[in-house]
């Protein structure tokens, strides 16, 4: 089965060359996949040729406007709808050829676009969420991750309903544990939001709730779905990410004081195991077709890494409307 | 200069064994440390017996009660006035030879407790701050951790003060770096609540402001205070140290498989240098004399640990009204 990936080309540190070096990369690995390349058409042909891209296999639609990171969304989805994110979006909604869409881009108006032109039919704002290796192998996806950082009860629940649907359709889990971000076990324990919202997820009976989590078990396995606010959320990942860099710092002074290969050789790999760039990106839920969202300092491995996320979104059926009708 | 120090010798996982015979290291190693145990007290001569403690450098208060993980604090405050830990509040605040306070049991009963009768001149609730290792080396004092999960930007600023005492006054950090967590580096960036404590705390001409904090940046030595509300600082803290843990048991295995000598001496060494357990644990502010929580999973490195946090702060005056008029 043959799917076509929309890339906006720009919005990434390392530049347009690291987009399409992973995205060569992801092309030689996967016959079955097709792009299309938003951004400045120049430049990607030109380099898609150095590349030796197969002509067939990319289509470029040119975009003349960038989106930085210092654009706010309102005023970016008024004045730069020609650019190479928003083409992108508007493309991946009009064309039903497309299936899904990367960005490295800014995250506010990657969702807000989203929310624009691809909202799904419950008409929620989307929901930003990161598939996390979790300790016991698997994943934990964790919602919300940054998109909304003020949020009610009802929104954290609909935050659950969509990782839910995710891990279901993505992992074929069929009933995805839900786990609640809070600072204890115990269900007393938690803010005010985060205790509504227990009472709320332990009464819906279409929900696997398996009750609060707290932070040290964030990514053990305790659960597929781990349900916070997008400013918590964005804490687990952060924190988790922080920690890790700095681990690893730690051991490779060690093995440079030690001069140990045994040593250079398991920093390695835990630079692989835990390589959260190459990873990939956040998956925005609630949208009608998939959108990832890559890290701003992606690099190749990532964008091959997030087309394969998609690739898999596409043949398991997902959690996204736009497809299922397709 | 002699220091006296209560310790509330119940409510640790590891029971009164593992207290008394961190008490019995602590004292070995400073001469000038004095303890009042509050406990049952014929466990506790008898075990202070077995473990060779001198008679004069520990004073026994007999408590009956025991105050469980499951009290509720307004219930414990009522009903268990006479426990290890309340008996110890209450001796903390009448008595003047007693410098500061440990327990390793119920935190919200050990705040209650604490505003209850040692609250500071300023008559705000008390917050719990923790000191963790920061990347560049030094600590970075990270508060609220907890005492408070539902704040108002008022006391997010108050936590700041607090912080910003105890680093000079612990430290001599002349004018310590004050940074807000954040789920974005720019001032924009922020749910309502940091959204207005950061105009707040970059107004205050007492507090040197940094700005906000990414997580990823949370304990990388960017600030000396983080200031957040304390549902998100717990996140800071439990994620630190599950991502620690999990760390750790990945690289165990991997000496396990290569059976390396040099690996396993890295993880020996890393499991030092991020031994959150025994580092101790998190400090009260906001009351008249210091009190500190320490893990419940505390072991006898733990308490050499927080007697030396409380000994420290003897000797360079610290934050607590209590101590700076005596």
């Amino acid at each position: 089965m043959n799917t076509k990936i929309i890339i906006d080309t720009m919005g990434a540190d390392g530049g347009v060359d690291v987009i399409l070096s992973g995205a060569a990369l992801a092309l030689q690995k996967h016959p079955e996949l097709t792009f299309v390349l938003t951004g400045d058409k120049n430049t990607i042909s030109r380099k898609c040729s150095d590349l030796d891209i197969q002509q067939q296999r990319v289509e470029i639609i040119n975009a003349t406007d960038e989106i930085t990171n210092y654009d706010r969304p309102a005023e970016a989805l008024f004045h730069k709808t020609d650019s190479s994110m928003l083409m992108g979006l508007q493309t991946l909604s009009a064309r039903e050829d497309c299936f899904g869409m990367v960005s490295c881009g800014n995250t506010g108006v990657l969702l807000s676009g989203a929310a624009k032109w691809l909202l799904n039919s419950d008409r929620q704002r989307p929901a930003l969420a990161a598939l996390l290796p979790s300790e016991n192998g698997g994943f934990t996806c964790v919602v919300d991750t940054g998109a909304t950082v003020d949020c009610t009860a009802s929104m954290l629940v609909h935050f659950a309903r969509l990782g839910n649907d995710l891990m279901r359709q993505m992992y074929g889990i069929e009933q995805p544990r839900i786990g609640l971000l809070s600072n204890g076990a115990e269900p007393t324990k938690g803010n005010c939001l985060t205790k509504e919202v227990h009472s709320l997820l332990r009464a819906d009976e279409d929900l696997r709730f398996v009750g609060n989590i707290e932070g040290n078990n964030a990514l053990s396995g305790a659960c597929d779905v781990l349900v916070c606010d997008g400013f918590a959320g964005n804490q687990v990942l952060k924190v988790t990410e922080g920690t890790i860099r700095r681990m690893i710092k730690d051991m490779m002074e060690y093995a440079e004081r030690t001069d140990s290969l045994e040593i250079k050789r398991l920093c390695r790999h835990l630079v692989s195991l835990y390589d959260i760039t190459s990873l990939g990106g956040a998956i925005v839920l609630g949208t009608r077709k998939p959108i990832i969202k890559a890290h701003g300092n992606a690099n190749e491995k990532t964008i091959v890494s997030v087309s394969e996320m998609l690739l898999n979104m596409a043949q398991h059926k997902t959690a996204f409307d736009g497809y299922r009708e397709g």
